[in-house]
């Protein structure tokens, strides 16, 4: 299934600087980033379970927001795209 | 059906800021922030053809990035959140 993770990260200090790195590393791992916050996992259940679980190790619930839109496993006509591309742009994905 | 609009404005200059601030304005006019750039709106499909002409009139398409996901209209199992909300939660969003 594709999980799309959002996040805002607060970034005024060095610790919250750091949980940025950390929260991108981690979403690197499990998916591919397709824009600065936000990147798109094809995950199974327990992998997606792994990666909140790894995410929420690293985040500060005061300060971060992290939300998570699961497209389901039929995903091809639910994603659209206009602009410049971080990544080499999926098959899947409606160019407009 | 809920779009969730994620975007990247390249704000380097003058005119990216400008962009910045009218494509989070007209996403304003068709739904509600959730994250610094992203937005979800619950919108008709003339509505959603609306939101994306408004929108490409804005952007750069050499400097911008816009995504947009179709979580159609039985969504509240789709998302779920972690962490500070910008906004009344609606409830149809699983607080984790």
């Amino acid at each position: 299934m594709l999980v799309v993770v959002t996040y805002d990260v607060d970034t005024t200090d060095i610790a919250g600087r750091r949980r940025l790195r950390r929260v991108a590393k981690v979403c690197a791992k499990f998916g591919q980033r397709v824009q600065n916050s936000v990147f798109e996992c094809d995950v199974s259940p327990s992998d997606y379970l792994l990666l909140k679980h790894d995410l929420f190790e690293i985040m500060d619930n005061q300060a971060d927001s992290l939300r998570f839109y699961n497209l389901g496993s039929k995903y091809s006509n639910k994603i659209e795209h206009k602009g410049i591309q971080h990544h080499l742009p999926t098959d899947s994905v409606m160019m407009l």
